[in-house]
């Protein structure tokens, strides 16, 4: 394979596992907020998953002093594939080893970014086998939709903090194979933010400035629902149900993605988001960087991003 | 590269030609009601795009004595991938040959598929760069939204007919590097229709059969909207203009898709649809099989599909 | 008061009494479908809201032999209106009598319409009190929306079926003091079907043919939502539910709402609606008259009023 | 008519006319932005409507070296009750005085609220009559809706600045026969906001406290979309055409709407908003008062109310 074609050995970014120093209250959030079903429990973790993941679970919640994510899990698109990243991330000097799997997923190796943030790869999963009660009324999808709560539809993405987003922008191409979508240039020229894809969404994961100067933070996860007026509708759930909107519904300037910020009862950030029919199909996408003058004009519509966007990340720092 | 591996040599659904012999009130629907931009003429071929789509166009809109469609075109996702998948059709049997290429790419390799449609691949490309007056507001979006008539987004994917479905699954595969993400097979056990994607989309080019067992015939052609909303705001607009309505809204229970068919003035059937968040993640996505007799229950809510959805192609046979 | 002035005798249509055979299915259909919540109980009845009814209840469901509506109820705009408009109803000679009203509401004065349907208006009413658990985080919504199924806003208007629409025509607006917003007449000069609204809504109570000859039958009743999307959400809420769809969702040509026809498990006609932003502000509106001609064209968007829509009633005839 | 009766004299607000110092930008904006059509011109004044305003126009948009309102119009809901209304109006010793009407409607009392704003009223009307070209495919429909830009559906409600927000309470029910569905009312008791309606829906005027201490400003009129994504919708418009946006798409806590502000080029404040299904149908409706505490949550969903929304009125004031 010739260095200038495009790497498609990951397909997905896959689960992301978040720690929770209040358990029932998150659980209970995920399931009847968010609308998530449990598909399984397994020592201090609950493993959830919404209506239209294909996999066994997308979020494993994990009870713990802490909160903030343990780690994140992307799928390789074949076996082979995956031997090749392990293969590729050995020599970047950053793997930790292999594991047996969990609940979710067969044999996965584990790495860590620059920033200290766990990953995980793996190919051979456990998919999703709906029981009775489950079972769609359409059989080309993967779960019964309960419509409970905001009843998101699957896993969108992931969004981590890093001292130095600039060391993150070489490492994940390389290390997953990743595009880069988006990015924001700063008048320094050092990286506030940037956004990666293993495949035609926009982004899988997004890394921004950690400003506390503090490694292996989480900023947000996100899922998707099918409209914007889902995302509306997520908004008036929240507020009857009294979960805290930190911003939105707006549509985000970079990525255009319409979007919608909300805290877990642990603190953890959690996004439910539309992208609309925005798709990268460019294989030879070119990058778009965003100056921070151009930010300055706040998002699409002119909301300035809120100030806690910039500084609340799990675990919380002093 | 095992053979187990899924296979990325095919970027997108890039074109398609549609012929016309109404070409003054065609050019006007697609640039008037459904909102494409012109973006070159070369002789009796006008250049469509959508706002969103990147290449110089995606649809080719050329006059002639008949309708249906020309050539349907695919990017591949390197040169050398290009050369992989002209390498593998040659061994098929089906090569037509290179061609230079067109005002929207450059040098296509085109062949047949068994039906006699003719399909060309290539790489290299002429991406649309925006003059002044239709940049958008925003960098990371190809061409200002004029929000004219329905202001279709991008290109979604297309629909052949064939004499032979069974055949055309075959193929389609080797030619592609396709998967086959959806199919109905019908009580003796032939397929009345099969969806095929070459990348997260849940299909980019669907066939069903040809009732009148003529070859190389045109279903449909879809542009995909950002909600469903936005196909409802389409009926409005079809209905305030004049355009045929075959059927529609409503939605698919094959793909899920929230559809809207109509014909433009030449008779070739047009579809504007809205897939939520919908994509296959799953590289070793099953395909999904539908049999007759569920087809029978009609579309997902009920609604039965309309005759002429089985018996009207361009160009029409008596 | 002159007799060329509008008359606001009456503000709106307050409820209705639903019968039902299969009271426990019906029951779960209202509760956990629809997304009503049940505010009391008596005898063979349970009182029933939706989350923005202001009145204790909009839908009684009665427990009987019998499918189909045992009454209707109208609220009047003051004590002083009420009785004129039981002056005026008596003169008209189709009068009941007094009740001592219900749960819902005070005394009560009863009188039959031409096809024998009983209908009441009274003035005092039992707003909703919401309780503990019922309280909606804005203090200007009746009632917590539990975003629980379809999750219905507010009673939209009722439609009933009659042998004779030309004498019903003549009736409500004098019993009522409704004005005639749309109806349809075929080329015989015979009604086949009328609106009537005695607010801003376009119609709160509609009535059509009834082709069997039977009377005091009952055609459907119907909830609004606040967006199209909700609509299409309900369809997919009922598809996964089990809950035939009888038609819709699509827009109707007279009054242009756009509709969702279901039937609960008893058989009784349930609608889901959004009519946007229209309303009739016009206080000299002139009727629309549609031709059988123009109705032959189907609904807005060209889908034919299918066949059980002009035949289906309750009580069921056979 | 005993007084313990609601008033029904004055149908609905029906033409705001506006000032402009950029009367050539201005017109462009309602044209090509919000997408009204212009049905006259007289003197300076250019008459505007939106697709489904019955009447003859209901912006009238005046050329000037001055901004904000030189008058708003209601129309009553007969000859008698227009008289009813004088009668009142000039027993409150605010009367101007009848003028002869305006292209969009007949003889018209004039007089002045507390804080000089003028107002009108009338009941002889120029319903709008389509021309060809402007004829709608539903005859139920005022006009052909072009889809040009916004596309509003018709004019919604009309907020003033008002240097004593009390005394305007005493005064619109008194001189229009209004309700206060809503009130924001200070710790020192002083009303901060006032929303009055003639009809079902939930307002049609609102007043919020001018904190210049000028009279006679003008704080933004609205038009209506059908469903809260043609806000959306809105926003991504005046985002690719270059309108300020000033805040929103957000939803009110106060009425609920769904909400967008923005600036036409000559500074006054236009909203496009959308109600869902919410109507005032109780005809003993009694007002919702927020305290000072209450609104510093913000508006619904937690969006602090910009800066300039509490100061920027027009003409503006140094």
């Amino acid at each position: 394979m010739s260095l200038s074609e495009p790497c498609f050995d990951v397909s997905h970014l896959a689960h992301v596992e978040l720690l929770t120093n209040k358990p029932e209250e998150s659980l209970d959030f995920f399931v009847n907020i968010m609308g998530l079903t449990e598909s399984g429990r397994e020592g201090e973790s609950v493993y959830l998953r919404a209506w239209d993941d294909y996999e066994f679970h997308t979020l494993k919640l994990t009870a713990s002093d802490q909160t903030g994510m343990r780690h994140v899990g992307y799928r390789a698109s074949s076996q082979a594939a995956l031997e090749r990243r392990v293969a590729e991330i050995e020599s970047l000097g950053t793997g930790i080893g292999w594991n047996d799997g969990d609940l979710g997923h067969g044999p996965a190796y584990q790495f860590l970014d620059p920033d200290n943030h766990v990953f995980e790869i793996y190919f051979e999963t456990n998919k999703y086998v709906a029981p009775e009660g489950e079972k769609p009324a359409l059989k080309n999808q993967a779960q019964r939709n309960h419509s409970r709560g905001v009843a998101v539809r699957r896993l969108d993405h992931l969004n981590l903090l890093a001292v130095d987003v600039d060391v993150i922008r070489d490492f994940i191409p390389k290390a997953l194979g990743s595009r880069i979508t988006e990015q924001i240039v700063l008048e320094d020229n050092t990286l506030a933010g940037c956004w990666f894809t293993v495949n035609n969404k926009s982004y899988d994961i997004a890394y921004t400035q950690d400003h506390t100067g503090t490694s292996g933070r989480f900023h947000h996860v996100t899922y998707a629902v099918d409209q914007r007026e889902h995302v509306l509708q997520a908004a008036d759930i929240f507020l009857e149900n009294g979960v805290y909107i930190e911003t939105g519904p707006h549509k985000h300037a970079v990525q255009q993605t319409f979007f919608l910020y909300v805290y877990e009862p642990a603190g953890n950030r959690i996004e439910v988001a539309n992208a609309g029919a925005r798709l990268i199909l460019d294989p030879s996408w070119e990058t778009v960087t965003w100056t921070a003058e151009e930010r300055k004009k706040g998002q699409a519509w002119g909301l300035q991003t809120i100030k806690s966007f910039h500084t609340h990340g799990t675990p919380e720092v002093d």
